[in-house]
């Protein structure tokens, strides 16, 4: 933890400045921030609103200053705003647009620069049309927030606005679609031409309505309910290598990649997780399916370390599931951190046989046993495996030969020990 | 299929209106509607902007009539908001509040009547900044979409807008947040005070950046690619039990309750589902953790069949897998349909042993073998059953008694036949 701004730039190659939206404030920040920063250092303001232009006036070097505006909260959500103002460099924007995804962030260039760049923009303007309906009694926040929730929401989480509406026009098209709307605009539809009085009855109004609809639940546990859920709709889109979870799905297998070369001698370790909330069931603990989604992405990691990866499978390499044995040994509950280590049993012809172990710390929770067949999913048939794998697996089989038999193999569902 | 507006509305309890957002067509509707109509019969517009009572006016039943307006695509959004007119009667407001959720919707009542009612104020409210921000060129089409799925979009999906902001107040609470951001609405962070002109210039700059941004994807496509997300951002959600999710997890409660009685001489039909889209993986069809889930649902079923259904987990009594055995033996992929039945090997003391066979039509997809413990929640150790569950299990154990062994049953990992 550095003890001022100065000691916390130094050696820094990116700076992040959050401080409150005050032009004097920020611009003591970064007067203090150049007294130690190198000179090609990034500076990163969060700013909500303020214009890039407006924030790099007085710097030593403001070609190196950007607005990178993150959203609440900024740990799950994977955008960023990147606006640049008149004299910030090309090389600086490029550099932002380059390292954010790095850490499976999204970052979107604002074309030119203005107060609130875009998000903003579109939450102020839905912000004002719902105080008017707040205001006039039309509804309460709990009802405009599940017309929000069970409706539409639902549709901007996964295609944004225009692609929502370029469905919806279907096969006649996005011009269709602005024919039919377009003379909405001059309907009474909204009250925007207004912007209602933000007095102390109408604070009152919204406070009081927004208590009765959620203020049963602490903010803490609020916080953490949208956390989970912004997960599971993100791991839910992941799936369908969509959106977000597009994004999510590259960041990990960016991840996977620049893994180090794995000890050979030993079970292999194949797959790491903290238990999200969307994986426990009504029995308030993991739910069997997930031990063996865990257990798949276990196979995956393998996979991998053997090299039938992403590519391997695009050129029609790849490894089905026979047959599976689990002993459910021990629960585990959220946010708990499970590991599974993988141990080669046989690796033969066109089969292989591995031995998972799932681990919480040093307790074992389960064990998985599992028949892989290697195929040619061109002929959608068995088949014997690429030579690089076949080399890699005889490696790994052969190193894993003087390993102890596990503990279980070979048993059958009830069998007496 | 009925060739009139008057066959149709004969018997119907519910007639539901959907022809074009033209008054006089909709009165020439219900005017025969009303011919054979029962005088009782709801008639529910999906208008998504007219008021109930300038539609209501030349009804004969003027007060069975009243707005129902759902969200495209209908058969996949919960939500409709419920809007009666000067004449609409509160029976018929309460019949629709009623009805609307055994379909498992979310029907929402607005207050007062306005134009557009409330969620298309919302939409028309951020749709005009939005064009704003694509004509004066501060975004494209797809940026503006990618900052709102990356971002505010995933919030919206399961809080709304004003639950958002209460957890980004944090503790000080919603009078703070709004102390914090009310000075922005006298801030020029919208052009709301004024509405784009609607020209080809703007049309064509829409339609050319939507086009860019997803010409390349058949409009059929990308309504389907839209509903996978739908469903598995809502299933995703149902995890949690929140939101969208948790009306789901209701109605399919409410429709297991409608179950038939079983014919217990048989394996049981425990499970069935089309498959959908997100249990696929990279090997294009249904990945092997779907099969424990589906397989783990018909064991939920078959426990609601013998009486441990959720107000016997409540109480404390659940069942726990402890082993589990899958044999695949057929590929799935998507839109197939597929069903599981369930047979009792064993059903003694604390232990139940059950097969689980899935088929797609009479195609054997995967069998699996459980070994499943009785369990007393609140001292989470192993227990008898309750008596009542105890009943059904010796009925169920000893009808299936009869029933030949099953193929496969008994058998360890890579056990040659």
């Amino acid at each position: 933890m550095a003890s001022s701004v100065a000691d916390a730039c130094r050696d820094a190659d990116l700076i992040v400045e959050a401080v409150p939206e005050r032009l004097d404030i920020k611009h003591r920040v970064y007067a203090e921030a150049e007294t130690t920063a190198k000179p090609d250092a990034l500076i990163a303001s969060s700013t909500s609103g303020i214009k890039p232009t407006d924030l790099q006036g007085p710097l030593q070097h403001p070609e190196r200053l950007l607005v990178v505006h993150p959203f609440n909260p900024v740990y799950l959500l994977p955008v960023v705003e990147i606006v640049g103002g008149q004299q910030t460099s090309e090389d600086a924007i490029q550099r932002a647009m380059t390292f954010y995804p790095t850490l499976g962030m999204k970052p979107v260039r604002v074309r030119k620069e203005i107060e609130a760049f875009v998000a903003d923009r579109l939450l102020e303007a839905l912000w004002r049309e719902a105080l008017w309906l707040i205001k006039d009694g039309i509804c309460t926040t709990q009802e405009l927030d599940d017309i929000v929730r069970y409706g539409f929401g639902l549709r901007w989480a996964q295609l944004g606005v225009f692609d929502t509406y370029r469905v919806a026009g279907g096969e006649a098209g996005m011009r269709h679609f602005m024919a039919q709307f377009g003379p909405c605009l001059s309907w009474p539809w909204t009250k925007l031409m207004d912007v209602p009085e933000f007095d102390d009855v109408l604070v009152d109004l919204i406070a009081g309505q927004s208590d009765a609809q959620s203020g049963h639940i602490p903010i803490r546990q609020l916080e953490r309910i949208r956390d989970d859920n912004l997960i599971a709709i993100q791991k839910a889109l992941q799936a369908n290598n969509w959106g977000a979870g597009e994004a999510l799905a590259r960041h990990e297998a960016a991840l996977a990649k620049d893994a180090p070369e794995p000890d050979w001698s030993k079970p292999l370790p194949t797959f790491a997780i903290r238990v999200p909330a969307h994986w426990l069931d009504y029995n308030g603990h993991m739910t069997e399916s997930r031990y063996l989604e865990a257990f798949a992405f276990a196979t995956d990691g393998f996979m991998r370390m053997i090299g039938t990866d992403a590519d391997a499978i695009a050129a029609g390499h790849s490894l089905f599931t026979a047959e599976t044995h689990i002993r459910h040994l021990g629960e585990v509950s959220r946010d708990e951190d499970i590991a599974i280590t993988t141990q080669v049993i046989e690796a033969k012809g066109k089969k292989v046989h591995l031995w998972h172990e799932m681990r919480e710390g040093s307790r074992l929770l389960a064990t998985s046993e599992h028949l892989l067949i290697h195929m040619d999913l061109n002929a959608r048939a068995s088949a014997e495996p690429p030579p690089a794998v076949r080399a890699k697996l005889d490696h790994v089989a052969q190193a894993h030969a003087s390993l102890p038999t596990p503990d279980g193999l070979g048993r059958h569902v009830g069998q007496r020990r």
